[in-house]
């Protein structure tokens, strides 16, 4: 396959200093080299790669010893596409290998503990792909436009994230944090789709439209926990996501090579191979 | 596509009265009216289809007073296939939808506890699937031939497991439970072609052989784990497993109508559809 990235989306999605979030044009395709028909093939072709480095991932982890796992961190607001992204790009990854959490509002139990109890009971094990669909940042950005907490617990709490994701990458966490970044009208488009379709009407909540009447609230928070948090050893990534494809084909691209990065190979046999033959012709 | 089953697996491969493992030859494909080329085709043409009922059973479960989920129960030998299972039949549905759990050898703390105290802890949520790689049956398969409970001890699990799993199904709970039966041929076979690879090693135990050479064991605590707990509202199905194609298209059906089975359809708006039309147009 031709070369599909012009600058690898771990760059070039990388919030960085004086990030900007009004700056990232939700309908653009930053890096990639050709249009929709290109990026479904080239999510079709990554699928196979991203699995085999999973597995090798996987395989790692039970040489004894291993202490890697990924962390992908999705945020996003609603209709954005979180979904399409475990389905369409984890989705091509053996289930073996994927601790899958979406995180709700919180209970009362939840609640009663450190924003951060919740998610730590939820990080993947070693040698585990983890996905979640929103997460700690839920604790700055709603927490934040409906002031559920005062305005220097929020403070703390960027230090406190900060924190705890350098704590995770030193205990072998690699982490990919993705904001999908929708735009004000393709919401209103998606949020039609689901209620002009009997078969979506499940996926509509009417608190959805409430969140909308916040936009411009959230999308301060977000740049803000954004700027707050995006560290050298947990890099944000803002992913324009109002066209599906594109989106799906760079988190594809980021996971890919957050995994790369791991420099996996198959782990040597802790056994003799000889014996082991021996033993086996023997029974 | 034209017919595919003969026999549906649901009747076919049920374990019923005067059930005998013997009886069943591993290398068979019984019910499937073609060879392994079909069999692939037929693998991935259903898995749409099982996609779209798994996604209903998880809408059902967002429409309020939903109780519905699926338990699919994997036990075999080593080498049977159980991890193709997850990754090619289980692998084609979207993964929010997925609760996989892989049992290993019991920790101190969950041999203080009943044996079925981890097993609880690990039932699916509402609307999704549960894939369990092995089982509580490990405690009447290996605790039997391993002696590590008296036989007294095995008797009473075989009842207790009946009214865990009837609790189970009273509760909403549709139970698959599958024996990927594989032959003793074949699973040398496939330990030798691990023992040849060395990106196959991680996967390989010194322990299979010892657990190969009490395979007789094996087959008879199987048979009678089976016929003691396949029940009319949650029975065994004995897979013939040395194909993997047919094991994969036969677990692929037996979820299939086990999801037709429950009868889904997409759930009424729980909101009013014109109302939150105009909400969204005024926003």
């Amino acid at each position: 396959m031709a070369k599909t990235w012009k600058t690898e989306p771990t760059e070039q999605l990388r919030v960085g200093e004086g990030f900007r979030l009004a700056d990232v044009d939700p309908a653009s395709t930053p890096g990639f080299t050709g249009g929709k028909q290109y990026g479904v093939q080239s999510l079709e072709s990554g699928a196979e790669q991203l699995s085999e480095l999973q597995e090798k991932l996987f395989a790692d982890s039970r040489a004894g010893g291993g202490t890697k796992r990924v962390l992908l961190v999705l945020q996003a607001m609603d209709t954005a596409g979180k979904g399409g992204i475990v389905r369409h790009v984890v989705g091509a990854v053996d289930p073996q290998g994927i601790d899958h959490y979406a995180f709700k509002k919180p209970t009362e139990e939840e609640l009663a503990h450190d924003f951060l109890w919740r998610i730590r009971r939820e990080l993947p094990g070693v040698g585990m792909i983890g996905v979640f669909d929103r997460s700690h940042y839920e604790d700055v950005l709603v927490a934040k436009v409906r002031s559920l907490v005062s305005p220097d617990v929020i403070e703390q709490r960027y230090g406190e994230i900060v924190a705890f994701e350098e704590e995770l990458a030193a205990s072998g966490t690699t982490l990919v944090k993705v904001m999908l970044h929708i735009s004000f009208d393709e919401q209103k488009a998606r949020l039609a789709d689901r209620l002009a379709r009997p078969d979506k009407f499940w996926k509509y909540n009417p608190g959805d439209i409430d969140e909308r009447n916040l936009w411009a609230d959230y999308q301060d928070a977000y740049e803000v926990a954004l700027q707050r948090t995006s560290t050298e050893s947990a890099p944000w990534f803002v992913v324009p996501a109002d066209r599906k494809w594109y989106a799906r084909v760079a988190v594809q691209r980021l996971l890919t090579n957050a995994l790369r990065g791991l420099d996996l190979g198959w782990p040597p046999a802790d056994f003799d191979v000889a014996v082991e033959k021996t033993r086996l012709a023997a029974s």
